[in-house]
């Protein structure tokens, strides 16, 4: 059975889910909306789906599924919108910056019986799930410290950083799922440092650019994240967990794997200079358990769930840098 | 424009084309043809492709290319065919395993006109393309060394060794072709080695298993190519260019790139179990250059000529091992 | 000039500082005094030297210096008692566990003028110590977040772990000792986590095994350290220092750096089994530079006021990890 | 029992040498001689021991052993002189270029039963140590292709390579025992390139500085020596062993372990200088295992014998440059 998919939001995201879904068998890429007439138009010639929009693409049977790519403050009214029109929602974190609104919308979905996967695209990136996979077949034994590093090259623009919700909700956020992922168990305490160091506008404007945080899982199990929105030589995205027989990695990626030896040393190039090409990847292997969950009739393997935990998650930690205590979940 | 291409040959590398070409928005999968009418009947449902035979594609105006994928011993009569029926043609390698039945074939070629473009997947891998990028950009200066090693993981079946020209028209045949891309010039002397140390019952067919080669260039430049049908931790493919201002080396891939440590050591993953997984973005790559070129009326990125080089410089390797001397080109 | 030097304590790390003084042509090894007889023997016979005890060797003006080595709550008895002698002083860390006897012993060496340094190894390992440089080099601008591994192949004896201070005291400190040499400024904040989960004994001593450390410098920039006292894999030592131009790490080390490569993976050896190999190279650059700063009369490099800082933040940890909240300094 | 040495020239390997007694606990550094008296003096109060010459150390005795570090023409007349005066020596290799002259010497050696042994430095590295061992214990099986790089920084003085013998006996000769170490057999055929790449004026000495050899075993197993006079990036020495069931690999080694990442890229610093940075380790080891197998009376690890064949092999190689052919040996 081939899904029929619609993408809401033709910006960066929407041009990544895309070119996922056109390189799906699984799945058709039937309409693409945008409030931008051009950018609906451009996407859709591409990937030779139609332009349409939210209404009719609500209405129309021809459609099974819809991935939401709009900006974060639309998610939650989105979802509910197509929960009621019956069609299955791949919708890009986070639901909503607002716990309560999240919890409301994810009503709606439970009372619709509604499939919502939510767009941890994270998990689905071949070395961090060849890490989790291990991690949960028992190599390392049980886990005793999980350690994440993520660091973006460059921050996003100052309007951005504005409706971001804060470096916590907006970066670390996938942190704070990976470590759940990672760690198969809830969170249960948080502490958190947050810093204006790479720029002070991003101050100015109430966020921090550098943070660093632990947790403790239920098990005991200790978390430790670091975080910048600087990071000169490429999209910095690491993982270790250490247990009580061993300790899984995962390194860094480069588009060209090479080194150039010479009088300087041996030098190999940046990173991948950001999402896009760092999680290609996880972006097509993402859709495609979208899609399987869908045609299995399975659980969604990322849920809303998971998605007002990470949030939940968020908000303690804002609350540590506040307090400069630890905050209990 | 979308060129509309014919895959004679479901085999596995056929099948591996038939990915490409679904996977590419310039290019339309339309008609596949196989021996077995079942191989090309499960390929074409795969890929939304017809099943078709090869004399009605030679006839169908609505095709405009072929991806030759048959045995080797059809290849120059196919490609004959095919540039008479004037159709554009990539031919996986080799032409022919007889140097004047190549030759033949590549007039018939030259008289009509046709394009044609040989299947040296590696040239088109990012990381080996990387490094032979820098090469041209001077970032080593006068090349003075190439070393390659290229390892299968296992041997092939005896039955595929007995029709393949032996290990350097089969397999080292790829390293002649990549010293050449990486050198910018020409093969003058081969000398060789070559041993059955891996399968007594592959020296019982008159072939090798084992093999090392060195080569000058033109410019005096040295090649040394370790070549083995056996490596029991993966598909090893290294190339390492040295010069005079420096080097650049591109090491081996692996599926997930984790590292597990514990009282044992630090362990990755094996390597690549072959050229399907290890080239998959090569053999992407490889066919979109072929599609570029045709539309763009440019020439072929691997010609007939880079073809018949690597079966002299092959057949230069025998005549150096039966002989005990360098041989000269 | 020739340092005579005289070592008390022959247990582990007396013999680490005997063979560093042996070894250093600027120094010879006079003597050795030890609780034990046959200890002192011993390590005396090893190494030409005579043996001797405490008394004598602070009456003896055929001693220039001494190194102490021996238990923990000797150290600021014999650094008051060698400062009164004269002798210059090189004490193992910590000088006290008690924060106001480090400081009366401290205002003696002060009073006295004797030249103390105190014994942070991995000061001078010559990877940290290159990364140390670059920082101060400004290779990677202002410093943003230093990140410490610092893990144990396995938990000392119970018996050790009594008197030991804590996990912040005794292992965490040197941590906190390289945050402070790698960022040359002080830290101002420091918030902890510390748990149980190597070994419950641990916890029946009222220690823990497992610790997870915040902290900020003056300047703003944050520290994160992680630390175990279990390492399967063994010696874990790593820093990485991010700055606003750049990063900087040094890895693991190993005594071969070789790999085996198999059907299981590629394995390269376990780390260092400890720090008597891991820091084999730091401990005789640091006798070499105590040698060279007495014989130059400059400042020593690793000072009594070090030690009480390094102690200073142990403290703010134990006290964060009790109350939940940040500790300023 | 202490052995007592006397370093004979004082040169850049005497002083190598000179480090190495003078650590090992086993030895004493008793005298020096060198034609230049300067020379001679400056090593011997770098390590306190008395200057002397040739006819003297012969005739004391309290010299056990001398390490021969003169220049390579006196090498098999000392040899032969200390070897009548009983007393155990170490010597710089080669023997001699002339293969004659080195059996005559070592005939001598036999009729004195004078134990003697050869500097091949590199079986002592601890790194390609581990290599042979675990090729050694059958960890990877029956070896089949030995590859081996060895690329110095710089060419040497053409003072030196007029009287070096050329690249193979100079340069390639260790690799040569290095390959023969590993296989633990010998080489039954040699066939070898060689090239003016780097320096003119090392051609109008009628040498060469770039080479490659492939060489047979008597077991059948290839071995491929890539050889250079010049690496920009430092001190290239490398070893790979492939077998029946892995492969083994010792990687290239630096004095900083570090690396610094910005929008340049990941950098390492360049590797060791040359062979008395990279071979520190190893040349302590080997005097340690010269004086063990003296106090131990065991057979010299390294023979005269071992220096013989290493020449044969290099006399192989200038034949199969100057015929193309394969020499069998």
């Amino acid at each position: 059975m081939v899904t029929r998919i619609a993408i809401l939001g033709a910006g960066r995201i929407g041009q990544v889910h895309a070119r996922a879904v056109a390189g799906n068998r699984q799945a058709e890429l039937v309409a693409i909306a945008d409030a931008l007439p051009e950018a609906a138009a451009a996407l859709a010639a591409t990937f030779g789906a139609r332009v349409s929009d939210i209404g009719a693409i609500a209405a129309d049977a021809g459609v099974d599924a819809v991935i939401i790519c709009t900006p974060t403050d639309t998610h939650a009214d989105l979802i509910e919108m197509f929960a009621h029109a019956g069609k299955a929602i791949f919708c890009e974190k986070p639901i909503d910056l607002d716990r309560a609104r999240v919890a409301a919308c994810l009503q709606v979905v439970a009372d619709t019986g509604t499939p919502l996967m939510v767009g941890f695209n994270r998990r689905f990136d071949p070395h961090f799930r060849a890490v989790q996979q291990a991690v949960a077949a028992g190599r390392i034994g049980a886990v005793e410290q999980v350690v994440i590093t993520s660091r973006d090259p460059a921050p996003p623009p100052l309007s951005y950083i504005a409706h971001s919700g804060g470096i916590f909700r907006d970066m670390t956020i996938h942190d704070f799922d990976m470590a759940r992922f990672l760690l198969g168990q809830e969170i249960v305490s948080v502490q958190a440092m947050a810093s204006v160091l790479v720029d002070p506008d991003i101050g100015a404007e109430g966020d921090f650019d550098t943070a660093s945080v632990l947790m403790q899982a239920a098990s005991g199990a200790q978390v430790v994240i670091a975080n910048s929105r600087r990071a000169t030589y490429g999209y910095d995205q690491r993982i270790e967990v250490h247990g009580a027989d061993g300790m899984l990695q995962a390194q860094n990626q480069r588009e060209a794997d090479i080194v150039l030896a010479n009088g300087q040393g041996f030098t190999a190039p940046v990173l991948h200079d950001f999402f896009m090409t760092r999680y290609l990847a996880a972006y097509a292997a993402e859709i495609a358990a979208f899609i399987t969950a869908l045609n299995d009739g399975t659980e969604m393997p990322v849920t809303g769930a998971d998605g007002l935990r990470a949030l939940d998650i968020a908000e303690a930690a804002v609350a540590s840098v506040q307090t400069g205590s630890v905050v209990r979940l």
